[in-house]
């Protein structure tokens, strides 16, 4: 059985992780069997969304504690999440991995890291543990390894801003669509754009569904 | 095409939708084809819980402005659903169900209604529409007909207690498994206990998925 650590980042896609890609995650996690433990740094979120609005508001939440929305109730401080005792990592999308995990949204290439999301990400790939990437959460590993001499393939949809900020990250942006899961075979990444690209569920869910069974395969469990 | 009403109460298990099942019951409509539209009440939700520690907590939020996280931003307040313009109307589980839209969690058989949550469903009944019922939400469905003569099947999962109390509001509590789904066709009803039961996600799944084929089914389109 293959153990399984899934970062979150919140809970909503424009604060938080993407809920609909977290879910699906856990969904197609738990169809193949793995053992999912879920984890998000405990600390303040950079802002809340009024996502019926799509404004801004005044309210502070905790990452973690609004993670555990999603996870109803099961969720750890990533502080505590030992690298050694997973086969894989997977980072669902949503702007919180672009705010909470590290600062791409407001800073772009020249983001800073969550030290312990670094932490984890630098393990992972030093330990060759599978690590997979959805939507936005690319730019999280790319930062987390632009200094590793690692440049790996990433996928980011078509923006390309974005891929360009990838590519300043020490990343090389791959072209892939919704439905698509893309595998960096050297460095054990796998990577699917899901809402970078939409429009609907079904469709970020085809690209998630390959990228979790690719996940799971390379952990040869 | 059909074109289906979700009801949502909130985000999160504890105090608003089940998050798991709400994202379910997206993806397997939209994988059906189904035209969808998120509604919602508009108002402060009874409680808000902190999901990592099981506890109350002092905070306000709004159900609708919270739903809106599931969504994705596309909701609308549950006083504009016009029933004729729906095919089918689905209610995911979460304790926000029994807290936002009737107030069986502390009230029990007893409990009150939202007046626009009553209006929807015994429109949707008068109107030969399909409703859906997942986990706890058969008991607003029970509550909203509970005077109307239509003694509706539906399932609620296996603690005595709240089939006892579906029963006292003159529904025939069903038992099922948690990857069944329950038909009463004479009242166009479909019913699946999902969390009630679990325990995984793709136990659940499996029963939002069969509930979901089963509307888009008796809709006719």
């Amino acid at each position: 059985m293959s153990k399984v650590a899934v970062v979150l980042a919140g809970c909503g896609v424009n604060d938080g992780s993407e809920i609909q890609e977290a879910t699906l995650t856990l969904l197609y996690l738990d169809q193949a069997k793995a053992e999912i433990h879920c984890f998000a740094p405990d600390k303040d979120q950079v802002d809340v969304i009024n996502h019926a609005k799509g404004e801004g508001s005044s309210e502070k939440r905790n990452v973690m504690v609004e993670s555990a929305r999603i996870s109803r109730g099961e969720i750890k401080p990533i502080s505590e999440l030992k690298v050694d005792d997973f086969d894989a990592v997977v980072f669902p999308g949503g702007f919180g991995a672009a705010k909470n995990l590290c600062s791409f949204a407001s800073d772009g290439p020249d983001c800073s890291i969550d030290p312990e999301v670094e932490r984890v990400v630098v393990e992972a790939n030093e330990k060759k543990k599978v690590i997979g990437a959805i939507c936005i959460s690319p730019v999280v590993v790319a930062r987390a390894l632009k200094d590793k001499g690692v440049n790996p393939q990433l996928t980011i949809g078509t923006d390309q801003a974005t891929s360009d900020a990838l590519a300043k990250m020490n990343a090389k942006p791959v072209k892939a669509e919704v439905h698509e899961a893309v595998t960096d075979e050297a460095n054990r990444i796998v990577s699917t754009p899901a809402y970078m690209l939409g429009p609907n569920i079904s469709d970020v869910a085809a690209g998630i569904q390959k990228l979790v069974n690719q996940v799971i395969s390379m952990t040869g469990k």
